[in-house]
């Protein structure tokens, strides 16, 4: 089976020969040809030059076997042309930090998408690089993710400051998530334009929320994207951490498939999800510091609980680290692809 | 009602006048007077030496009328003696970390309880000052969290030294677990010999594995704590963060009660956990930097979510942050006393 065929075939629940086998994050700093680019170029630089962005993009093709290519981008480089600066010293930094109503009303949507022109340009050499021998992904931080970096200025433990926009202003909040909602729908829009197969947005920090709460923030925005980029066909898939707790909502989002973490087992997930949406994932990223027999059992276990029906795209719960390995990852792989084809999909 | 007496009912799910309400790390950095304490002693020094500890654990009963003490301590002091420095610097620090088999070998666990006697000294210093007016909880960390401090050497995003025993070398994991429980089982039956009036054993860092394995590590040693405290008759509360997954695991335990974050609403955890178990929790901490109105709102809220069943102890789903202030923490407290008498706990 064609790796693309394959690809969009397990997005939408269709029998394939075997699920495909990708890794979140896969060109990173756990790869020493990855660091190699790294020494000549900042990681903003890297994510705005598109010949480095493509060269790290196809490094874990060519090293790993994957059966799909994802972007190397950052989810917070739309932001900059919204008006911060953002920037990477030992994690993310974005300033100023987007704390007051004024601020936020001051923050720019209309033409950010324009702005970020080498983003689809990487698009187009991957492509052109790929010459159609696997799909490509494109992505974006949630609206939700990408403000708790606007307003906490960078990662943070609580998100007490997003939180408190949440319970003291929360038409301010509001109108901020209208406006990064904009802007991702603009900005995955142009990545589709530019030729990706499919699209994910991650909904890193949405686990924090109480369904409730998620709901009426992160959930309607995903929900808004969802329906804009119906148009296109592309299949869309959302990721969540650490939201055993929102697999109910999430499912209601409209989205051709569920991307989630190792703490609700596959089997688990597709029960409370129901067929017809895709499910990847979800062996925890830790196992990639297990020997090889403990990566292949793990790999084998995860098949085996999303169990034959179709819809399994095969993938970390979450992204490699830098302490994982390239022999590692390989080993997940391997595994994936040797085990797959006993859960191809039948169909249901 | 004597506030002791409300306050081991409701965690025996017996009727109450109303639920007592406490908080989570109620002694701590939002507070000026805590503060002032510290100009004088580092946090370690302030955790041995008792008249301190004493002092800064009767602020928060001062200060903001709550209905319960808890000893002002820290999970990490018991692993001193089992020969490692621990040591506060931006964040816990334990040296050396523990990550190879030989170096779990060479921890001590027997008599490790003996040799932390300024905690013994600060319970009995504290129930004398309470003079009979207010139940006192004693704690300790689960034997999985204070691993994770253990063998990561501090805290850690994600966990993957720790990871790496449970995948590469479950047996010492095993080993380590074993000791630590040892060790628990004997600090908080000594924290019991001096006076406290219940327990509460954080599992702060059991909510990042999945239910099979949270069983097989966190869970086993959490039912053996309950089963060896269980001839004191004190009740034992179990915490634990980001595990709505694990709320059936936690269930069968055999606790007393259970202290859960906001990411599920009581009402659902009362579902799934049945009646019997007390609930103690869940506010959302980021709610202290809410308006007064609307922090009443989420009290009354809560409130309404478990309902008038018996068997809720109001707090937080996670402690106070230094964020927060004393006037929204004292708002917090008005407004579970003021509103707690509808839900009182009539018998089921």
């Amino acid at each position: 089976m064609h790796p693309i065929e394959r690809f969009v075939a397990a997005c939408r629940c269709q029998p394939v020969d075997r699920p495909p086998v990708w890794l979140m994050r896969q060109a990173g700093r756990y790869m020493p040809s990855y660091q190699a680019v790294r020494r000549r170029y900042s990681f903003m630089d890297l994510c705005r030059t598109p010949e480095a962005a493509c060269e790290v993009t196809m490094q874990p093709i060519d090293e790993l076997g994957v059966d799909a290519a994802i972007l190397f981008s950052d989810i917070l480089v739309p932001l900059e042309p919204m008006g911060v600066r953002v920037g990477f010293e030992h994690g993310p930094v974005v300033e100023p930090a987007v704390r007051s109503v004024a601020a936020i009303d001051a923050l720019r949507s209309e033409g950010v998408a324009d702005e970020v022109p080498y983003v689809y340009e990487a698009v187009r050499l991957i492509r052109r690089e790929l010459g159609g021998r696997l799909p490509l992904l494109g992505f974006a931080g949630s609206p939700w993710t990408l403000a708790s970096y606007l307003v906490e200025g960078g990662s943070s433990r609580n998100l007490h400051e997003l939180k408190h926009l949440l319970y003291a202003e929360p038409a301010a909040l509001e109108r901020l998530l209208d406006k990064l909602t904009d802007v991702v729908i603009a900005y995955l829009g142009r990545q589709i334009d530019a030729g990706v197969d499919a699209v994910q947005v991650f909904d890193s920090w949405g686990g924090v929320l109480d369904e409730v709460t998620w709901r009426a923030t992160s959930g309607r925005t995903l929900a808004r994207i969802v329906e804009a980029l119906a148009p296109t066909g592309v299949p869309v898939l959302l990721y969540v951490h650490g939201g055993p707790h929102l697999l109910g909502a999430l499912s209601e989002m409209g989205a051709t498939g569920l991307s989630v973490d190792w703490r609700v087992p596959l089997s688990e997930v597709r029960r409370i999800v129901g067929p017809g949406t895709a499910l990847q994932g979800n062996v925890d990223p830790g196992i990639l510091r297990a020997p090889v027999p403990v990566i292949r059992e793990a790999v084998a276990q995860c098949l085996a609980s999303h169990g034959p029906g179709p819809g399994h795209i095969m993938n970390l719960g979450h992204g490699i680290t830098p302490d994982a390995t390239v022999a590692a990852a390989r080993a997940f792989v391997e595994a994936a692809q040797e085990f797959g084809p006993a859960y191809g999909g039948e169909p249901a």
